[in-house]
């Protein structure tokens, strides 16, 4: 049988959508599966069947599925070399239906939320995963609601609702909507998925399951953004129960990189504390990953403590420099807060962190098309003539 | 030894980027491999490996590859079931590193670059070829020259611009910067990798090529939105060279849709005629297919009468419409330019053209978060609260 359990204080309890938090702790409980042996069915070729045995769900229905999953594994080989960097991968999630690793735990939650019985799912969520919940339960044919800020842009909102999602625009904090979305979502039948939704980050471990597979060994150092947590945690899950079952025999070291502007976990991280203070007024460019009060806060800070980790941080010229650096010697043009995997490990690099022959895992999480309009225009290599001087202008250009 | 071939007189040539297009004709000559037998590499996982010996490149470059191929096959059963449709699927080329199918032909255009010892490469394109080819230029660390209308959206010309390549905003008529790109590249040395490049028409093949492999049966009906040409010719191309290598038994009839405010083709398909005539106006939602003077016209035009398909059109609310229904039924948010292919099965089984047990595959060339501005705002299904009200309003929705 499924549990959920605490990784904090050891606590367990049966699963269930309306209390995925633990209530001595108040952080986010985690799926825990009944420990026999699990393998990898290496003749699957869909990852959410190859790595089944791991995973909560029994089955794989392609009718709640989008393609999601076997994004590429790209070697940075030009970067590496201009730079002076370790050996450097990208696992690339813009490869998913919606552009954003948040597709992965969408397709998991789904499948439970089938299974269990929901005929209701909910998200809150500023971005990408309003647009992931959405494009899932119209492809499902179950209501979906969407609870969003105030101050939403129009792109986001109709990336959300083209998918013909209840839109919910809600007015106040938005650390007290999220809170609201799980006290209404219980009354009213509606199974929340939002960011630490134990179910959401079993999706997430199979990122992990696919770098695991498609590295000749296991990584040295796998780097990730961390917002609400969700993300981190289930990768690090991931490769534990690799461990656990004998199909790793060590574990990489966990980067986790937050946007200076909100930092609440590099700051927590920084000064030894277990558990992080919520920040006031969160200020990046990377949009997607400024939670100032995120949920896994206080597990991604054991985890990465218990496993020797990092949490760090990059400002946003550094973020906005990586993000160039990226589009311009590998040809990946990605959201800024994805971009602060390599702002990570450019710091990391410079603090002489790293041995030559490391081999690095980036987790790249959305696409740059989402927001180009971050991109500083007057660094961009433009010209401009009429037809008649065009010779005359690429005579001075080649 | 490879070839370029005129199928509209016969007259082959060796190949030459400055001179793509049949000296008899006018129109773009395609690449014809000597006539040795050629199969499928079942063993290998990159469908470019997978299908090598259909195409010009004789290896693969990881170092020039960004993840593209082997895009999901989507069965579409709610959609199906909800119109009373045939048996559909979507071939999702919005799995592609810039999220587009320009790039399956990106990939190989800029292998037969680096082969043939071009050290510079340029495109003249108004959206998402201008992304591809930049990033493809980026990653390989070729020099590229990104041709681009005057009034290219800001959007647009930073996806492009963000990989470092040289963009020039060209004032003056479109079609005669086009013919101008390759007398300027001829003369600069610079390879011009247009959108009926004879090269990238060979990786266009292999999202066909993939459509056959993730069948069980050689779908009855391809279908495919239509601006140069480019793409159509690819997908015809592959078919009939697994049908003459003996990998299939029959040809599955291709379908074209363009977009009713620049149809060319369909104008010239509907009246019997056998070279389209120039459009003076394009006036269409769907941007991306809105070539005036087709350059692959007239091939496609052959192509489609000699194997009996249709090029049919779709006009502006026809597509918002299933771009729409596309969304809010399989959750696949597509460009418009891309939903037109769904409006063009509701179009054709309004003639009752389909038979029940047929199988349609359509090709979804790109995503709609790049331009989500085209949905109507009003049809969203929008509502506010303040935190306060929020569980009156849930009461209302659920």
């Amino acid at each position: 049988m499924i549990e959920f359990e605490c990784i904090l204080c050891g606590k367990k309890q049966p699963p269930d959508p309306k209390s995925q938090f633990c209530p001595d702790c108040g952080d986010p409980m985690l799926v825990s599966l009944p420990d026999l042996p699990r393998k990898m069915h290496t003749d699957e070729a869909h990852s959410l069947l190859r790595f089944l045995d791991f995973l909560p769900i029994s089955e794989v229905d392609p009718s709640l599925c989008l393609g999601e999953g076997n994004s590429p594994l790209l070697r940075l080989s030009r970067l590496s070399q201009a730079l002076a960097l370790p050996r450097m991968w990208v696992k690339n999630e813009i490869f998913n239906p919606t552009a954003s690793f948040k597709d992965r735990g969408t397709v998991v939650a789904v499948h439970m939320a089938k299974a269990l019985g929901h005929n209701k799912i909910g998200t809150v969520s500023t971005g990408n995963m309003a647009i992931s919940t959405a494009a899932y339960g119209a492809r499902a044919g179950i209501k979906t609601y969407v609870f969003v800020k105030e101050d939403i842009s129009q792109e986001k909102l109709i990336s959300a609702g083209v998918h013909g999602a209840i839109l919910i625009r809600a007015k106040g904090d938005y650390g007290r909507l999220s809170l609201l979305s799980f006290v209404l979502g219980g009354k009213y039948g509606i199974y929340i998925m939002n960011s630490t939704d134990p179910f959401r980050l079993e999706g997430y471990k199979v990122i992990a399951f696919e770098i695991y597979d498609q590295m000749p060994e296991i990584p040295d150092f796998v780097i990730a953004p961390v917002s609400s947590g969700g993300h981190l945690i289930g990768l690090i899950k991931a490769f534990q129960e690799l461990k656990r079952h004998g199909l790793a025999d060590r574990l990489p070291t966990f980067i986790g990189v937050q946007a200076q502007g909100c930092s609440p976990l590099a700051q927590a991280f920084a000064t030894g504390r277990e558990r992080f203070v919520r920040i006031d007024r969160p200020d990046s460019i990377a949009q997607s990953i400024t939670n100032p009060d995120p949920p896994g806060g206080n597990v991604v800070l054991k985890l990465i403590r218990d496993l020797k980790g990092r949490i760090i941080s990059a400002d946003d010229k550094e973020i906005l420099d990586a993000q160039r650096l990226l589009a311009e010697y590998e040809g990946i043009f990605c959201l800024p807060a994805s971009a602060t995997i390599l702002a990570g490990v450019l710091k990391l690099q410079s603090q002489n962190y790293f041995r030559t022959r490391d081999r690095i895992v980036m987790v790249l999480t959305g696409s740059g098309v989402k927001n180009p309009k971050v991109v500083d225009v007057a660094r961009l290599n433009l010209h401009e003539a009429a037809l008649d001087d065009l010779e005359g202008l690429i005579q001075t250009l080649v």
